[in-house]
């Protein structure tokens, strides 16, 4: 499966280094804003031996119909901005190219474009594209279902400087009508990232945890969300509608 | 929802007692083998004001058949041991009578009485008929479907004089393909019980946690059962029976 | 040793049961404010077979110079409430018998005549008499002298019903210096009670856990106290004092 | 402070970098037995900006006599491997360096070496040298003390590939009497390290954990030790002689 991958920051470097390490893919190129590493091989910059190309480009110098056509791919995964999408998407999708949308927030109006591509492709949009939280998502909202008057609390704890309360705290929390406000936000040291849903039983207590190790579990994420839309039609599909299959099996 | 309760050791009672304070549940009559108690009433005897008849009764001295006629309920739970079922099977199936039954290990032959006494009435079977318990191996084994090959661990710990390895642990380590010897068992002190499923990905760990505060968490079990099972047509089920329709919900 | 118990709330029972089942104590009487259960024997009404006297004063008939003198002690623990002191303290001192106090509250001016009592007796008070508790507060403080600079925080995760922050909470912040207002208060279903202090490094986490499981670690904690305490001076005794000395062996 | 480093193995570069970021602290040079990277320099190796001249060495080409001459340190710190004390230590010891070991294992030869070594200086070795894994020793075997009835378990979690049970879980084991057979190994995916100690009391749980995040864990646990070092006079000193004043303050 050849990729193009859009955004090489933090993350995108670490889901760059994953693909590469995964014979299935083939990392074609990279897109990214800025003009640094322009024409460099992401391999040679991570360090990892592989014969795929991994080319790097500036968006500043690139146009995606020309980069689509020399180098095609089937999929494009975004770990840029929510701006991506507008330098990107209708060239991916007049050339049925599936799109991976790893974005954490998108506006009304890129939530509408998406739905338009997705006339034409396969397009995948997650916030937050790891598997191990989307599973805690889907089983905790399971949970709810099976008992909606049981009590639910809401922890996470990140790194002392993370400002804010954890968009992927927030997110369970709504998916769980939890109020925002009662979430339980630990800052200390250098702790990565953890996530812990607390469903309190008059006679017993489950606890749904998720354990952050590093940025490479975006990557195996894509190759997770990857692998099972080969087959999907075009349509705009969640980690939800990719998980639900499981169950039947 | 008219119950009758067969058994009534240290769990059988918290099970009276959870069913004594739920106003959908009547709890009409206990059967136990032991004559200690015979005749008193159960909501009495475990201090619980009631207006629930709950007459205790000894098996030595009834006839189910007559019980069943002169008190008759819509479902019998049976919490007592393996061979209670020769004592009411028959009479409860001839009869319509749900059968719920919490028993922990039943042989080949009971198992299938069961599944005979599921052609007449609506049979139930969960060796721990808790819904923590339950969910946990659900949520697990869906896990466990989407990503294979996941290392998964199984810990359990409880009180220091508990013997063996705990029966729900290697109920959970045989849904998950996990070897029984590979469980890791802590007795320490007071430990009510708590079962962890560890599922260990490359860059993220996720942890499935029950924990046990006391035994009226089976009574919540059966109630939830209970209700779960009211427009449930004759045939054997089982926990996940019951859980897997609010999937789709 | 000779006891006799002030107070027989919920608390006050579980220790007494405690008392009761440990050979080395000897429960002589309990007072308690209410007539209720006056003139029956705690072993009888706590169902405990054993020989000793425990029979239930109430302070309403109750001189505390008489009972002293008729049924002697050699120390007396006090469950009832921060008033309690002024029944028997007087009494108590003069005829040297130790006092044990595990009043949540005390304000000023019953500290004042807990020192004025120290002057002829032994007086120990600790708001939290659990062992678990103490150490845990020994133990955190001892790991904030080592790195002052590290980032602490603290969880608390009780019952859905309990109000307002855990006392002990509190009681963990004042003494590392943490802010009231940052302590994370989880309450949901039946949770027993859990404190957790985490201590957040750059590259690693310490986490200290407090776990209860019933109202009887009180009572294993009177007879730690009880037991530290019989050698000890006339004068005011905190668990820090009591835990101190272990520290050199 | 000035440094040399003995060892530049995954966890001497993680140690190297601690040090080169703390302006307390001089990175003087580094010496390797192989000579890959000889003469480079280890802030511009690990991309640190750092004016500290941190020159490597290979013990093949290098008298440590003369390196001392030329570049002289306070302190030695050694994550090389239990031969390494051979080469730099009687050398060090006569001028007085003062030696920080963190190798995990000597044999008995190595240890009457430092024990002569330490007649002439400030000699120090702990077989794993961060903080955390110190202070829950020492804080686990306080308990122990106050505690010696309780039921003691140890659990350890780390990634997959590790083989054998944990150096530093085994090391808690002994520290507390628990069998190191019955210290319970978890593998699974990609945990950094994870180390608990329960302590189950009767009616009580407190357990003690130790989360890893990553090697510079061992940079800060030699900065904690250099520092505490500095004042001390010349003998043979462990990570518990640092720790125990700390509690009379």
């Amino acid at each position: 499966m050849k990729i193009g991958l859009i955004g090489f920051g933090k993350t995108g470097k670490s889901v760059a280094s994953i693909l590469l390490e995964n014979k299935k893919f083939s990392l074609e190129w990279v897109l990214r804003q800025s003009k640094v590493l322009e024409h460099r091989s992401a391999p040679e910059f991570l360090g990892i031996e592989s014969n795929e190309p991994g080319l790097i480009y500036s968006s500043s110098n690139t146009n995606v119909n020309d980069l689509l056509e020399k180098h095609p791919v089937d999929a494009i995964i975004d770990f840029s901005s929510d701006e991506g999408i507008y330098f990107y998407g209708e060239s991916a999708a007049k050339k049925n190219v599936k799109i991976i949308s790893a974005i954490s927030h998108y506006k009304d109006k890129e939530l509408k474009l998406l739905k338009k591509l997705a006339d034409k492709t396969t397009v995948f949009w997650s916030p937050n594209i790891t598997l191990g939280v989307n599973y805690l998502l889907f089983a905790a909202r399971f949970l709810k279902k099976i008992a909606p008057w049981v009590d639910i609390e809401v922890n996470e704890e990140h790194f002392k400087k993370k400002e804010g309360t954890s968009g992927t705290a927030i997110k369970i929390a709504e998916a769980l009508d939890v109020e925002k406000e009662s979430i339980n936000s630990v800052r200390a040291g250098g702790i990565v990232g953890k996530h812990e849903v607390i469903f309190g039983f008059p006679y017993q207590t489950v606890r749904l945890i998720h354990e952050s190790i590093s940025r490479e579990a975006f990557g195996s994420g894509v190759v997770f969300v990857a692998e099972n839309l080969k087959d999907k039609k075009k349509g705009l599909y969640s980690f939800e509608d990719i998980l639900s299959p499981y169950f039947a099996v």
